[in-house]
């Protein structure tokens, strides 16, 4: 296979004589251990995937797409061998049209230079997935990434006008458009947005951005517990306040953040809420913050704390984009989850999911997109041995999420990690359908199999 | 078939032994003509859109699921005979949840209401489409139809987070879910959005609302022609103001609201834009409308009018609605089309639209979205036997839009009226594939056939 691969893409764009080669494209930021593919195609264009996938289809060999292997949920790994087909190559950015509100990219662009290009015309890309510096804008699109700002702009797919992409036979479709609005035929665009690479491979993205707010401001709201802090997102949406992000910590969080520094929570504080409101009119963007911020005291805030310019401001967000690594630095084999629950459960959810991890001698700690109700809630492990308790775990919070009318994922995905648990969520006639569909864009089943549903029957 | 389906669903619900009773279902506010059906279902609940479509399914009865019939494109047109599918009746507001910006709601509530009942909590649904006092939310929901404030808020999908819907073998399938975010499966609500109806017979909607806007304020601003107000709009944008809606009318649909009063545009008036900012400040709201109007009269604005008080507000838009009306006055059968261009290119599409009227002895008046490139551009004419004209001159303005980088429908959808079109927009592997999904959901094509794609081969 190797052999032949090489020869129709060249020795430049193929690895798998060396095992080392091939060790990176076996894990991703998951826990769900390592995949090795039989061979890696690094892709340099869409002829590149048009070729590799007419000759997996021949040889009905699986192929896995992959872009930074950013993702939380096992969705790029090669969990059957096969080819491990990386977009990384294909980072140009082919077009930017601010007229038009407008940028054309290719799928391995990393997030963080698509959002560059988008101020550097004073556009906004606005989705942030906490691995903007990192991850692929491909990978966001297969997995529909979300982000804190999620609460005011939107996900992934909200700024995806269109996609090309090549189908499992290799032949190319192009669906939505390069305007603003349309709706000829079914909505192609969003159904592969999220399809995290079982139905075709995008190789051309055409996203919408938007006006780049003038003014931004943070604040970061200390609260004894994270009841507290619910009940102050809650009131702060109640009363009409959209910022763009109301992102929880809560005690576990904020003891984790606090241990790498350089910030210091005040004593006292069980949750914090980092709030952001944004504008083009930097008084009216203050003043939604101290109204937040007064909202924020009646609900029961120790204290607000207001980011006095633009470096105190990223520091504030340093300090809860770090929580992640923090976290795992004292729990190395913490298993992060991004359930959401409507966000009138969100004090419910974390009580719950608190007092579920105590009945399996575990700590979790929860933070996240509480605005939307998007919550990562972690459970936090050191030792292998541990690991039937915290399966046992994680399955009593995906139910507990469910019953309080909540999904199973937000942003990660179902990929491998969670495919077990989605026919809790959905029902067998969905299911099915969607198999069914899996089927229509990939008869011969090659396409990432055996990611989002359960193990085939 | 009417006596089977009278002892299934009960006298009350199935209308067919009178030809009055049927004649209503026949029409839509398309230009494609009369459709009777055999027999209309006037469904009242879930069940009954079940028993219906088992019903069918076993006989291959055509099934067209149909609204309030305010459809443009024809979508709603039994064309095909069978069984109407009336989901007027089925018009309840299932549930408002404020603290988690929701509301569940069933197909046939009025549009107009469902913006009612959400800012009686303090909450948005911005989609508005021209019709919202008569087309129902499920209509919207299958045309995802759009409206003036999509510029800033997006169209009916933005606002759909789940759906209930019958298959086409009576099978409900849940799809989406009552969060903010979520990413299991397949997105088959946005799949669902915007199918016309030809997938699945929607029963129920949980739409997410957002806050309500605290200050609203609107102008009209007067141009001499369409390019000085094409340059406006592409301005304003890019200076990063955001109105809520950029509603342009071109010198026809002035001059035919200006005959229906009570608003007189002042002499020389060529083109008007209606915008519109928003926001819970009413100071910037206000500012953001006097920057947009600074900008205008630099682009080439004779005058800008700023509606003082909420009824001046009112008569602006009452002028730009009866645009559509004052024209069918002038003009009995004109045909509306709802195409868009990247919004760079409105200028240029305005003149070569007029052009293409003028070569085939036509006028065409053109208005609508320009903020989002979505023009309703009506090709105007009186006698039936100008109908080959307007064919043909229909047929040069999508072929100038498609050259021009555009899409055939932005908000009414294929239907009946554009299913030739589609061919010119869309690849043969694209609408191929789109042909297999429609199997996919329907493999025995009852579910309003003939629709969308162009006549089955």
């Amino acid at each position: 296979m190797l052999a032949d691969l090489t020869a129709l893409l060249g020795a430049r764009k193929v690895r798998g004589a060396d095992p080392d080669d091939l060790a990176p494209f076996a894990r991703d930021e998951s826990h769900c251990g390592a995949f090795p593919p039989a061979a890696v195609v690094l892709a340099e264009s869409r002829a590149d995937v048009e070729a590799t996938l007419r000759f997996a289809s021949e040889r009905r060999i699986p192929v896995t797409p992959c872009g930074a292997r950013t993702g939380k949920a096992g969705g790029s790994l090669p969990i059957r061998g096969g080819i491990a087909l990386s977009l990384e190559r294909m980072d140009r950015i082919i077009a930017v049209e601010p007229g038009d509100g407008m940028m054309v990219v290719e799928p391995g662009v990393i997030t963080g230079r698509v959002m560059e290009e988008a101020e550097r015309v004073g556009l906004f890309y606005p989705p942030d997935p906490n691995s903007w510096e990192s991850c692929t804008i491909g990978g966001n699109v297969a997995a529909n990434a979300g982000g804190p700002r999620a609460l005011k702009y939107g996900v992934t797919g909200d700024y995806v006008l269109g996609l090309e992409a090549v189908l499992a036979d290799g032949e190319v479709i192009r669906t939505g458009r390069r305007t603003l609005k349309g709706v000829a035929g079914y909505d192609l665009t969003a159904l592969l947005v999220g399809s995290e690479g079982t139905l075709a491979v995008v190789t051309e993205i055409t996203l919408r951005l938007v006006p780049l707010p003038k003014a931004v401001r943070a604040a970061l709201c200390i609260f004894p517990d994270a009841t507290a802090a619910a009940r102050a997102v809650a009131q702060v949406l109640a009363a009409g306040i959209l910022p763009r992000t109301l992102e929880l910590l809560d005690d576990q969080a904020i003891a984790a953040a606090d241990s790498r520094g350089p910030f210091r929570f005040p004593l006292g504080a069980g949750a914090a809420i980092l709030a952001e409101t944004d504008g083009d009119d930097p008084e009216s963007v203050m003043a939604a913050l101290v109204r937040l911020g007064e909202i924020a005291v009646e609900a029961g805030a120790l204290d607000v704390l207001v980011a006095q310019g633009e470096s105190q401001r990223r520091e504030l967000w340093a300090t809860r984009r770090q929580v992640s690594l923090a976290l795992k630095a004292l729990y190395p084999r913490k298993v992060s989850e991004d359930i959401v629950v409507p966000r009138s459960k969100i004090p419910q959810a974390i009580e719950r999911f608190k007092a579920i991890g105590r009945e399996h001698g575990l700590q979790v700690a929860t933070y996240g997109h509480a605005g939307d109700g998007n919550l990562h809630t972690n459970v936090l492990f050191r030792e292998e041995e541990e690991r039937p308790a915290v399966d046992a775990c994680l399955e009593a919070l995906m139910r507990e999420t469910l019953a309080l009318g909540g999904t199973i994922t937000g942003e990660h995905g179902v990929g491998l990690a969670k495919r077990a648990f989605l026919p809790w969520e959905q029902g067998p006639v969905l299911i099915d359908l969607q198999r069914r569909l899996k089927a229509t864009f990939d008869p011969l089943g090659i396409l990432n199999p055996g990611k989002i549903f359960p193990e085939d029957r």
